[in-house]
């Protein structure tokens, strides 16, 4: 299925449309921003691993009972999906606090949380994506009712519940990941976006190493190395 | 009652203990603060009248069934109230959308809300007081369970519900306004705090002229005056 029309850029994506106005391909980039957008850098390679990684994750879930917009995997940096219609909210997912978390609410570094927290931030760039609490996604209209939320809130433990399951037999802990939903052209709740390490912090279960966008932020080096560890185990496991 | 020892210095209140352990004298200070503390004023009378206002707001509240920690009216300066555990969530009601709501969610200034908005920031100025959902809450331990978080919740919007009746009636409208609940020597929970234009948005209903404490984050002068004319219009109801 050839790409017809460039639908939208984003910073590590290009979503094209195809001739199926329910399919679209998205095409993973190799670059990479972080702190909303103010760092920015290239990875050789970093676009084919996500879209690898994703797609293996995406398979798992499918199988797992998981709605996604996941339908194939056209070539090393091309994934074709479902159009959905973009819930905008990006769903924070955490199991253990680190980064912003606590930063901004004082919480120990490296702390594991007594449950799995659920946050929405706003996914909106100009607005620096704050966070949001149920009642501002109403005023905000980012969904149609607050079952909705609930229903979002179900998901994402869910597929945490199964992705640190999956992660947990390739000695990998799942720290925290953003994933996002959208509504396909029956206005189904669906998962969207990509499961990458851009969106995951995933630590190596003995040593804590990252292997995530975190050793870009902090400017550890060996991004596209972690990266293809992190899928190396998935293929070798 | 005379006060023993100062337990507390705030932005803008003392808080001394007395003879009774259940029982605490705030002292209403004239200085002002804004911007998490960044800028600074003193405005002479203006403790007084939050004290005399707060006053006639809690009594209001209190014959309507709200349970406060008001007990006493000392003179000009001080009240004297239930000594309380303070619960660390600074319960933010909204009706209108302006100030930091309008700038952070992109929502037009003056825009009137769907429904009263209720949101929680985590007590704490070193941190900047950040946004909080439900969890949050639970994971810092500000709560024993999210019952309370509902409790809260309810009690805000019952509170709103009165204040806007009892303002309407002086032809102010209430925008948004901030309190703070506690937990008594029984342990119950309990509305604590003040209840004065230092916390609470209010506009002349016809001219929308600000009658609180934007004029001060504003630099519009007039601040006194301004809260005399809510107390003048609440004693002559």
């Amino acid at each position: 299925m050839p790409k017809t029309e460039l639908l939208y850029e984003g910073k590590a994506k290009k979503i094209w449309k195809t001739e199926d106005e329910n399919l679209l391909i998205s095409e993973f980039k190799d670059s990479l921003t972080a702190f909303n957008g103010e760092k920015k850098s290239s990875e050789e390679g970093k676009g084919a691993l996500n879209n690898q990684i994703s797609t293996e994750l995406f398979k798992y879930l499918d199988e797992k009972g998981i709605p996604t917009h996941y339908v194939d995997t056209i070539d090393e940096n091309n994934m074709l999906h479902k159009a959905a219609e973009v819930i905008k909210i990006e769903v924070i997912v955490r199991n253990i606090a680190t980064g912003s978390l606590s930063k901004n609410l004082g919480i120990q570094d490296k702390t594991v949380l007594p449950f799995t927290l659920v946050e929405f931030d706003y996914k909106n760039d100009a607005l620096g994506d704050p966070k949001l609490n149920d009642q501002h996604c109403l005023i905000l209209n980012l969904v149609n009712d607050v079952s909705e939320l609930d229903y979002i809130r179900f998901m994402a433990r869910r597929i945490n519940t199964l992705l640190v399951d999956f992660y947990a037999g390739l000695d990998i802990k799942v720290v925290d990941f953003k994933i996002e939903f959208g509504r396909d052209k029956d206005g189904n709740i669906i998962l969207i976006d990509e499961l990458s390490p851009d969106n995951f912090r995933l630590w190596d279960a003995k040593t804590d190493e990252k292997l995530d966008k975190d050793r870009f932020r902090q400017g550890l080096g060996g991004l596209t190395e972690a990266y293809r560890q992190v899928l190396d185990r998935i293929k070798n496991r």
